[in-house]
């Protein structure tokens, strides 16, 4: 039997341990779980007679020696800082490595060693990270295969709740790691816009979004991701005038959070004094200047030059911020107080389900006709262990590793998923999970003004 | 003789070498002057027979043993960043150090083994801080000697050019490290108002300004520094209401130079792409939305909502930043180019002189009646070595070093200049030099409203 070892066991890695045990028999595949939690990684195997779910310390190097050693392919859902000792673990006995992370600096270095053990080192081949990368590139290939060439490329990408279960003013919830929602943006944004290079400040971010329109869903909003310039050389886009690749919410949730980017209320680089004691009233009210006469609401709608009664103020006040309820945090940040308040209020109920929703725009000229194509993905959650999020992370992992151990990729090295051979058949694999693009082509209408 | 050893003849060591040279004789001093240029600490010496200029790196630990072992006391005006491994140094050998920097967290550590060895750290003894902390305790400690309490106390510090030399529409030039110039405010911005905890985001940092005013001189404008709180414990004063630190600038300065912290051109996050070819105005156009239509000025004054023939476009229009100049910096960051952009119009002619203008407020009760304090210090540059910074940088630290090689300051351990045995006898000194703070008393008028 061939032994995948597979490290952490949380939210993401759900759906990528069922597709593995769920064909263990069929190829002989033994499917060792470890994570710091033995009780999760035992509640992911679920006493599948081919798994073994296990306590695994990434900080016991003789542990992950042993492990590693034994096994025939790894797959590590570890944080991403984390990959690169285990990495380094994997090139010296030979052994594949799988990840959803980005190619980090450090895991490049590894690339001429890899090679010259046989071992593939394949990363960013979960949904964002991922699928974007094998959906674009697919639509990319094809039309210069056709003798078109690609003069504008765009992404977009979010998590969000299904709209059967989508209920708060936001039209948004907690579906992923909250602290990277809080954080989102944080630092410049840079992209390519009709041949200009254009960059945002975080706080001018989420004034500078853009529509778009997905069928069958509706209207969108995005506000740009930080590097959307380095996309151009992994895709060999480098003579495009368009290059934007940004994260999708429901329209009107940018500019009611930018009121708390304006405040200052996504600060995590310093501690909020007396944070314990001190309520959500207090804490906006900090970010506002010292008034005898006026409340905290008339301060802010001042201050940001808002309509106290618009839609941006009832988003706010529904939030519970202008509320004396007491934060009851030790030492937190504005950041983490800020997410200890949405976690209470954007909180998935145990039957909401969520969404993954990843738009392309690509504009390319055939025979002097210039033409746009929008390709869409939509993904739906079936329960709360096997989430869109865990879907579309965990199952283009688990065919890649299904294809490295039948012999069907045989890269060695540093990669990602851009190649013919590795992105044509995940995605049409894909497709047996409803996990497939829509594609709509229209005539190109001029220039558009965007982000 | 006794041996002073500086290290770093910089600008801001001219002042305080003079003062040690013209005492040489009379207490048999000699003054070594080291600096990474020979030929810039010779020149700080001027061929005094007192004193030696030679070259000197800190990286070079047998010299930096050798010559801290051979002398009586260190000033060390290296970046504050240098300071720790020269104090080591100092503590090893049992030699003093004096500095004009903050005390670091590195430094504080020192404290217990500087005593064993009866040896005295002293830092933050220049000008800010320095003067601002002597003149500020000698109010402080007066009030309290009365039977007074402080309720609020505020200080504003700012470097300018003299009025007579001001003549530009920023009503600025550089008299100091232009980079700490533009990356000034970076952060979180905290203080306490009327007993309420303040924070401001560096993107609001440059719009709540307040207006002060000073005698003769006329009208400033002030914006928060970084931490203002900690001083609440340096200065016993952890009762006040309201605990303000600023910087001072000339009236409209603050609006003019939010227009770039706005588009984000104060950023030193990044590398903008292509520094060396693109022009100014590119890069200005950068921070902008893409348009077939509207020039970049017409598209800023838009974004920030600014009149386009307003003083703010005025000011930014001087600079020449729409101008389609070569920047020609290779791989630079947006504040990297745009100090450079500044340099040329801010630079300081041969003749051009500046100041120094600091101004404390203290509100305080005694006997159930309010006051208002007011007291103001300008101290005007002599010419382009003994500069005003030079002077009030220098002159406290020289003077320090005096009284501590005649003994009359016996401290040991890691200190700053806030105990009376220190501060009165340098600021009795320091009206010698024509630095010296006017008091006005004014009956309290109410809360006011502040950033």
């Amino acid at each position: 039997m061939k032994k995948i070892l597979i490290i952490g066991a949380g939210l993401s890695s759900s759906s990528l341990i069922k597709y593995l045990l769920d064909r263990s028999s069929e190829y002989k595949w033994k499917v060792l779980v470890g994570d710091i939690s033995e009780e999760l990684a035992k509640k992911k195997v679920n006493g599948h007679v081919n798994g073994l779910g296990f306590m695994f310390d990434v900080n016991d190097a003789s542990q992950k020696e042993r492990l590693v050693q034994e096994a025939d392919i790894v797959v590590s859902m570890l944080p991403a800082y984390m990959h690169f000792t285990l990495a380094q673990t994997c090139v010296k006995y030979g052994k594949h490595m799988v990840t959803a992370s980005y190619v980090s600096n450090e895991i490049k270095t590894l690339d001429q060693e890899a090679k010259q053990k046989g071992v593939l080192l394949l990363n960013e081949i979960g949904v964002d990270p991922g699928i974007d990368h094998m959906s674009a590139m697919q639509v990319i290939d094809r039309i210069r295969e056709e003798g078109g060439e690609i003069n504008e490329f765009e992404s977009n990408t979010g998590g969000l709740v299904a709209p059967k279960y989508d209920n708060n003013p936001w039209n948004y919830k907690f579906t992923w790691n909250p602290r990277n929602v809080i954080l989102a943006g944080q630092g410049a944004s840079q992209f390519l816009h009709n041949g200009k290079y254009k960059y945002i400040p975080y706080h001018k971010l989420f004034e500078r979004t853009e529509r778009i329109s997905i069928s069958n869903l509706g209207e969108f909003e995005a506000y740009a991701n930080r590097d959307s310039l380095k996309y151009r050389e992994i895709y060999k886009l480098q003579n495009v005038d368009t290059m934007f690749r940004g994260t999708i919410r429901r329209p009107g949730y940018s500019r009611a959070w930018n009121v708390f980017v304006q405040l200052g209320a996504t600060d995590d680089s310093y501690v909020y004094q007396d944070s314990e004691n001190h309520t959500y009233r207090q804490f906006i009210n900090s970010f506002t200047q010292y008034s005898a006469t006026k409340t905290v609401e008339q301060k802010i709608a001042e201050y940001l030059k808002i309509d106290p009664e618009s839609e941006i103020m009832y988003k706010i006040r529904w939030t519970g911020i202008f509320e004396d309820k007491k934060i009851g945090l030790k030492a937190a940040s504005p950041a983490k107080i800020l997410q200890h308040l949405l976690e209470q209020k954007w909180a998935m109920e145990p039957d909401d389900k969520d969404m993954i929703v990843m738009q392309h725009q690509f504009v390319y000229t055939k025979n002097n006709i210039k033409k746009k194509i929008y390709s869409s993905m939509v993904v739906y959650g079936e329960d709360q262990m096997h989430t869109a999020m865990s879907i579309t992370v965990g199952t283009p992992l688990a065919i890649a590793v299904k294809m490295i151990l039948t012999g069907k990729i045989n890269l060695t090295g540093v990669h990602m998923p851009i190649i013919k051979e590795i992105y044509q058949p995940i995605l049409k694999e894909l497709e047996d999970f409803k996990i497939k693009f829509i594609e709509e082509e229209v005539d190109w209408v001029g220039v558009e003004s965007g982000a």
